[in-house]
């Protein structure tokens, strides 16, 4: 059974600017969603932020398996209700891969309970992304490491949780290192944080980073099993088996 | 230098209940703030729920090196500000020990980014809390478990991010487990979830489990070096030796 | 394409106890076998210690994409160039799922780099299995918990590395608890334990527990990418770029 | 109290070369001692290898709380008797810092149960060891990173099992990335891993890297507690609350 895709991207760049224009014709959510296609069993949508509420009302959402998110300038733009009904639904098993400035989006941040801050600089640093978990089903098809020509640099110390897996640590010309692929898993969730995909270099164009992305979908794929019980004794507490109440 | 704790309580049931009332007499606050009194070189204040900004003005928050917090039926009278700045001070650095019920609180759901639900049964279930990592400081001077004769029952799935360490799993009468000490570092600070503490049992007068929450306060301390620097650059980067801008 | 299995099976009780050779008379190896048939795309293989090479010869490893492994009164039979031989196998890429008093075989203490010591006890206590990370595939199609009616106890603490995910906890009648589900990653290759199947009950017949091993063989699977290059320089350092050396 | 430290060294390279000894005169365990007076309350000795039980014997490790392990050229002299005996001690609480080449000691192999592999390079390149856990208090006085201005490279792929924290990584000159800083618990006993310290480089003189190694030594001293019980039963399973053995 397919894996049910929705791109989501701010698409606001693309919209202001020549440059980034020139890059992604089709916004980054296009290039993302025509990267994937034949690099596994995805149906994938794509979703923006003027889209009514935020392009993810709920009948969108309860029919994502996996949200991948970009958005860098307009976090702000993005609802609150937005973001409730979006961590609801990854705490109930969507999955997610947030991309890049994303790190700053008011999900990530929701999902962290950190401020997710970094060091940054736009100098065209050469990013190589290292490879440290080779056991992980994210780093197939990867060598020892992608290396980027140019991108900008996101450096530590990068205010996040410890990652329930590191995948990836990036190195920069300018001397900064990076926690670039981070694994977490949320209620019945997971998340996957990559790092590249500055809207200013043609990044989404780069085929291993493709391929991490759809590596990225698979591992954040939902698990199929019914949702936890909560709450008072739960169906099948043995209350026959305790002591009185005192 | 001693640490400067501060045990923060809702302070609600003791004044409503005269069977709590007759447990913690002084407050579920000042039981732990008397049982603390020996174990430790620190320096001791309470706060309450109903006092001025919730007993968390800005100056306290400053001078606090540990907060303690114990909450139930009164999350929601928490203030939003309260939870902001709590949030802030351990992001900075400052650690925090939640107890119990302390699970639903806005401030611990806030830096888990779960909804932290539970099962739950208050049926005077014995509870054994099983150490399971015996290299932690959290466990030092405890045996294999400490037995508590009758609690509430917290059951799994308690819906938190896989702590970084796991010290303690309780074992109940009547059929269930829980992850019931777990630590987690967020941003500069670190944070220690520990279960025992019902209001209607005597749990905050157990040596044992003082002396945990003692632990808890010396390994949530905070550590002495300057806050990272976050944003463009960076004081440090060296961006003489960067490749010319394209 | 089909996952390569391969279940090792101590297979000396079956052959020793009528007992025991009543429940399993394929041996606890059989029936895993035949258990797993259905249950996904294996392409399964049985290999037991009396066999030469304890049935493992480099013909049969490198054709294993998963290894499962049951021992327990024979841990001192293997040899050591057997053990020798998976560990390398495993760092290179091949899962392993470790059954039960596997924890105390000489390649799960080798990986672990630990006692693997535990407290147990052979009494029929109820076993509840349950699930501490709804939103890890090992869990797949697993409600709560399993219950099992009679097993051996296992108890904690339990010597091992803190897992890199924990799926299971388990709790016992007599008042103990254990970390039944540890995810490792090792190498290239992963591991996986799991606590359940005294050979003295029924336990691999099983459908939940079956299920569990299932999800685990898929876990485990080797990634498909190249082995880290280790050594000097690596192929890819560019040396050219370095400052000259002193 | 006073943390007992041996500071053990392979010390053969300052015997063998001018160049190094003229780095450290007193061999590498020297300059470390000496660096580590005044920087905590410690009561430091030294041990080699070339002393009768490689300096280790069971009366010296009886008293040792944190052993710091530098090895490099003569790994294979190390008597397998001195590994299992070391092992031993760490599961049973001593604490270890295992610096730089001591990666691919058999002590460290032997707690890790993996190669320890990793990329190697002795051309004076920069090094740079960011903090990535601010919270942690192996990085308690240390600024956003620690440069050091010539050292051998390190680089990924690190064959160690994932960190159970992470807090160093390392950026160098010729564009890998390494984890650094490594935290392990095993047994009852707690491991820390620190990259630099070349010998042919005069880094265990660099204030820093002097602080972390004490910092190290703080968090790795054993905790103050009874061993776990293992085996049958434990001394407290109620074994009178079972239901009757079948």
């Amino acid at each position: 059974m397919p894996i049910k895709v929705t791109v989501w991207n701010e698409f606001r760049h693309e919209k202001e600017s020549e440059k980034i224009a020139a890059i992604y014709p089709d916004g980054i959510h296009g290039a993302i969603a025509a990267g994937l296609s034949g690099r596994g069993d995805f149906d994938i949508r794509v979703a923006t932020l003027d889209a009514p509420a935020n392009g993810l009302p709920d009948e969108i959402l309860a029919q994502t398996d996996v949200l991948l998110w970009w958005g860098h300038k307009a976090h702000r733009d993005v609802l609150d209700d937005t973001v409730d009904r979006v961590q609801r639904r990854v705490l109930d098993g969507m999955g997610m891969v947030v991309l890049h400035s994303g790190h700053h989006s008011k999900i990530f941040k929701r999902l962290m309970g950190t401020t997710c801050n970094l060091k940054w600089r736009e100098a065209n640093d050469k990013e190589r992304i290292w490879v440290v978990n080779p056991a992980h089903p994210i780093a197939e098809g990867i060598g020892d490491y992608i290396e980027i020509p140019e991108e900008e640099m996101y450096g530590e110390h990068f205010d996040i949780p410890e990652p329930d897996s590191l995948v990836f640590v990036s190195w920069f010309t300018g001397g900064e290192v990076f926690r670039s692929g981070c694994c977490y898993e949320r209620g019945a969730g997971k998340i996957f944080y990559f790092r590249p995909g500055h809207e200013s270099y043609p990044t989404y164009h780069n085929a291993d980073v493709l391929k991490v992305i759809a590596n990225g979908i698979r591992w954040t794929k939902p698990v199929d099993r019914p949702l936890p019980v909560y709450g008072l004794n739960g169906p099948n507490a043995p209350l026959e088996s305790l002591p009185p109440k005192g």
